[in-house]
């Protein structure tokens, strides 16, 4: 057998994966799940118009590798100009490239510990040294992070706004406040995949490009199109033009660009589907009190809902819900693995997550 | 202005890009192209029955990020076992990650002068040593390319077959012969996106199993969802693994995994369109010689027309087709770009070349 020359780097990862999808889990269960709220995605579905335009899109054609049209129309929504704005597949497709451009084997880099695990997968695979700094109660910590980025003079400081997974949030006006000390030679990734989700408050109220800032939105979460790969970054023009170094120019699917186009015109199916969301909260809330539980006020599409002991009692009432065929989720560090993070569902998803918590509560504490 | 802490290597790379898009092209021409024959898209499309799959598939689900049934089906036709195989997002995505995997900072690797930029993109992108050797006349050149190999120390070597931008194409014996020659150390790409369209004899007689060697194909060729970016990896399960230390594991769009995997159950359509294009390969051959120019033989969804002089004598007949509305491509070092690359159209999109290329090349030689 030969033994394969890769880099040293290749050599030091784990093979190990950010998260396990749930057709994995179908796979060895035998059996496929009744309702899928684990992955946060949405599941009142995209705009029927990018379905539409989907489905009518050219498939043997290459996308346009400047999404053009994409970015023109995003810049229009942002009241920006596009070249503050880059696609890729995906945020994760945009962590990768930026952490890319940016870490160096040994450079130190700046995360909450339980954010999102993605981000440090990137890390770790292009040779960056993880510093993390506890959550304050149910939030990350903005003057914490930033503190930490001045001590180990990081490249990257990572910060979610609303948080996953925890769904709560800062004000976009606390996160400015705080950004006086971030240090000058630090960038702040904010991940705001779920902005739609929040008040207008969670904002950054801080110039598009603004460089201290690169923000990472997504037509996954709010826009109900997980399957098609879509994310998006804003900020500087100097910074966005350095994907351009990097990038699969080609990665983007055609249907996608066409079905974001549509869902992004679509602003009126969005304001629906953010109703239902917030409807799906609040029953989420209610489910857990009824339990004797504590929702984490939610800001997402999804909410944390303290089961009121440690991590291994909340595994075992995760793996109760499991077993019932419920595709559900938990934080993977402690203190937040306290906690199960079920996503918006349909009314019939959520009856269902009422019938089998109570059981799933009560196996928990029996066994 | 701040000034962004990129790495070294990131700003040691130029911000150009491998291939323009026909996009661009039309919005700095102001009018749409008549005719798409520059990238070797598939004209004749994909199966109905992968559009239709598509148009169906839950855009608002993640993809399986294992692929787990393209996979499966394609192990079933390649006769191997799904452990060979690594899904990605499109060719070039699949590149990228080979080219992290073993090429850290002055690795040396080895290509045809000539061959797929891309693939070069991303060598120089990981800081890589790019060593080329010739062609020999219209083809590459596997006995040069394994002996640079071994020259040079390198850690990859690129070969296409058939080959992209000539269209020619060694026997698979030919290759396996050559490869008694590559050195231990050395992995070889063989990039096989245009292999449906290639005879029989082209396959390499090697195990899929074989750590010397991993395979490249594409469902954006023969199969027509250039769109849709699926591309795969055929190789030793254990080089397979490897790509699950650096990954987008959720890069893959859901709609076109299941695409793919329609497309690849309609072999029925597959020969329909491999039967369109080897007609489309002798009409394009036939308007060359109509028109006093050289076809080289092709195995490819295209065909390289020697236009009988050097690249700037065909750069001039390109610009012509161009600013006929005919999108167009051809090679970009010497002597191949003596060439202009037609990909196979349309009897429509074909009786459009017959009507300007004529007349570029009268122009040409009048200018």
């Amino acid at each position: 057998m030969t033994e394969f020359k890769f880099t040293k780097l290749t050599k030091s990862l784990p093979a190990t994966v950010p998260f396990v999808g749930p057709e994995t889990q179908e796979r060895s269960r035998g059996k496929r799940f009744n309702a899928r709220l684990g992955a946060n995605e949405n599941v009142f579905g995209p705009s029927p118009s990018a379905i539409r335009a989907m489905a009518e899109a050219p498939q043997w054609m290459y996308a346009d590798p400047e999404s053009h049209d994409l970015r023109a129309a995003l810049a229009r929504h942002l009241q920006t100009t596009p070249d503050h704005i880059m696609v890729g597949e995906g945020i994760d497709g945009l962590l990768s490239y930026l952490v890319r451009l940016f870490v160096a084997q040994g450079d130190a880099v700046v995360t909450s510990d339980g954010a999102y695990p993605t981000f440090n997968y990137h890390v770790a695979g292009f040779g960056g040294i993880l510093h993390k700094v506890p959550y304050k109660g149910d939030f990350e910590d903005p003057a914490a992070l930033f503190a930490k980025a001045k001590e180990v003079g990081a490249k990257l400081v990572y910060l979610a706004n609303p948080d996953n997974p925890m769904g709560s949030v800062h004000s976009g006006a606390a996160i400015a406040e705080a950004m006086t000390a971030l240090p000058a030679d630090t960038l702040l990734i904010l991940d705001e995949a779920y902005i739609e989700c929040a008040a207008a408050s969670a904002e950054l109220p801080i110039d598009f490009g603004d460089p201290r800032v690169i923000r990472l939105r997504t037509f996954s979460k709010a826009y109900g199109l997980a399957g098609a790969r879509v994310g998006y970054a804003i900020g500087a023009p100097e910074l966005i033009l350095a994907f351009n170094k990097v990038r699969n120019h080609f990665g983007m699917n055609r249907s996608a660009q066409e079905g974001a186009l549509a869902a992004l015109a679509d602003q009126n199916w969005l304001r629906s589907v953010l109703a239902q969301i917030a409807a799906s909260r609040l029953r989420i809330e209610k489910i857990a009190r009824t339990c004797g539980l504590q929702p984490i006020k939610s800001s997402a599409n999804f909410v944390a809902i303290d089961c009121g002991r440690d991590g291994t009692f909340a595994r075992r009432v995760l793996d109760g819900m499991i077993s019932e065929g419920l595709f559900v989720r938990m934080p993977f560090v402690a203190p937040q693995d306290r906690c199960i993070r079920v996503s918006c569902g349909t009314p019939a998803d959520l009856d269902y997550l009422a019938d089998i918590l109570p059981r799933a509560l009560q196996n928990a504490e029996n066994s």
